[in-house]
């Protein structure tokens, strides 16, 4: 069987049968946005990724400075999405040796420049050649006091919320790869920027985690309807999704129009939003997103509600009907394989 | 000015340079084996490495199991250098689609048994796919009771200090690459599997710290003469080495004879080792030897002595003659650039 039959949940899966029970302190092993470790009677947040040229990046589409923060944006949401805060920050890269050291110097200006404001600093890694294609591997090490938030614990009837807008990542990426040539300049421009420079919601997740009211988060990395599927394993409920609900804004459904395709289908499923999706009771919900949104400046929205395990994930229209939405990204379905 | 011209040593000192003072608990940012933090009245220490298919390895001279392993010791090495234990491993792996799931497998498994023994365990991670190359990311996390043992500390006139056997590993690479047709099997096995799959010098490398009387320490995993010029570098002194005094075993020996190589060059440059370089005062330096060889059972040497800086670093023959050794690796120099 190969990874592509597999999948990747398939393989995380696997790869987390296989490694059995982790060690007493760790809260969190594999299988979360990151992992959580007891120590010295504080709690650690362990995440790593790693971006390859011209598949999680290209250099034709994005300045080296974007590319670093973009990577970094990217880490940083993960310990974001625990409700925690990020500390410090290991980078190893692997680079041409025929790259121009300025492009070396932009890449982790980009990377300074967005870990900075959020509380981050660089401070260790590795530098090594590589013969083709440039490889950024980040791992942020944070902190959470108390539990981290995690993908359990979202209880049938709790309400769903998500921070930003949706679908403006996608837009974007969709008109850099050259398609939706109607928008003018000014209509592209911010979808350009969700997509090449996002931003964590450090503030907002940590916010949410104080709340105490909330009972799960992920962020948004894959599409809501695959990071949704995760909260819904991971708690073992379903979810129902309002498409109409979905926060949308103004110029990715006038590119979502120009690009022939349903802007609330582009939201439910497309990639790198890189907002927060959480859970909260009812009753608490709409309190806690005005909360929110007035500390921060954020939108925050009520999207959906959980609900038992039977009902599955289902995306629904203003009259209640289910319409089918596809999922988000899987690295293994999507990528080629030349092999 | 491309990373070429810059080299490997001159970009990380250049990332030093832009990055600035760390904040105040960043015991140690970049520049050493490890980078270490002072947090909750303890010192953790964070190292990450990434290894790409083709640079680091190769799946037809080492099977995938020892593949892992290796990425494995490699970084706990750079825990063991700075006389610190091991604790938890993040593995990002970015793999083609096509690649079989029980290849995998094997990956981890290897992960595993060389994590477990040293006390370390895989807790999280990420994986994604990759189009060509396999890319291994790995980052460890130890801790270290109070200070950890740096490559500053060195002064003139400690004596220079090293475990295992130099040079096995080297010849190893050799051999699986082709030379050296005139050994027998059993000859080459143990050399093979010195380079495919090291022992890190965990025990050692804290018994090495806790004794106190240790002034510096590195893991050589650029080879003898390139390491210990980072110590050189690191606390400002120069040092002298002894050839005659290298630890080289006898199978490096014939395998040197029949790759045309003078031993002496092989085990001064040769990479990936994975052994100690330490220092100690000239007057504690036996009797530490002999308290870690009785200890873990691994050779301790003594191979030369720690100068003034004005000597620079310098290999001598029997008779105090200066050797032109050459350097050891440099992955900028060392890697082809299809750019």
């Amino acid at each position: 069987m190969t990874l592509r039959e597999l999948g990747e949940r398939g393989l995380i899966e696997r790869i987390r049968r296989r490694l059995g029970a982790p060690p007493p302190e760790v809260l969190l092993g594999i299988g979360d946005d990151a992992a959580a470790v007891a120590w010295a009677g504080r709690t650690l947040l362990l995440t790593t990724d790693t971006l390859l040229e011209g598949v999680h990046f290209r250099t034709s589409t994005a300045t080296f400075r974007q590319i670093g923060a973009k990577a970094m944006a990217a880490n940083l949401s993960d310990i974001a999405a625990m409700g925690g805060e990020p500390r410090w920050v290991l980078v190893a890269l692997a680079v041409p040796a025929g790259l121009g050291v300025a492009d070396v110097d932009e890449l982790y200006a980009g990377m300074e420049e967005m870990a900075g404001p959020h509380g981050a600093a660089l401070i260790g890694g590795d530098t090594s050649a590589s013969p083709d294609r440039i490889v950024l591997a980040l791992t942020v090490v944070g902190e959470v006091e108390g539990a981290p938030l995690t993908r359990r614990g979202a209880r049938p009837g709790d309400a769903i919320l998500v921070t930003g807008e949706l679908g403006a990542a996608a837009a974007g990426l969709a008109l850099l790869e050259g398609d939706g040539a109607g928008l003018s300049p000014q209509e592209r421009a911010p979808l350009e920027r969700a997509h090449r420079v996002p931003t964590p919601r450090v503030r907002e997740g940590r916010l949410i985690r104080r709340s105490g009211v909330a009972t799960a988060m992920i962020d948004l990395s894959d599409g809501l309807a695959t990071d949704l599927g995760h909260i819904a394993t991971e708690s073992e409920v379903g979810a129902r999704v309002s498409l109409a609900a979905l926060p949308v804004e103004a110029a990715t459904r006038r590119a979502a129009q120009a690009l022939g395709r349903d802007p609330w289908r582009l939201a439910a499923t497309g990639g790198e939003d890189y907002e927060l999706l959480f859970t909260a009771s009812r009753a608490e919900a709409e309190a806690l997103a005005a909360r929110i949104a007035g500390e921060t400046g954020a939108r925050v929205s009520l999207i959906g509600e959980i609900r038992p395990a039977a009902d599955g994930v289902a995306f629904v229209d203003e009259a209640g009907r289910p319409v089918a939405v596809g999922l988000g990204f899987d690295h293994f379905a999507a990528c080629g394989d030349p092999r």
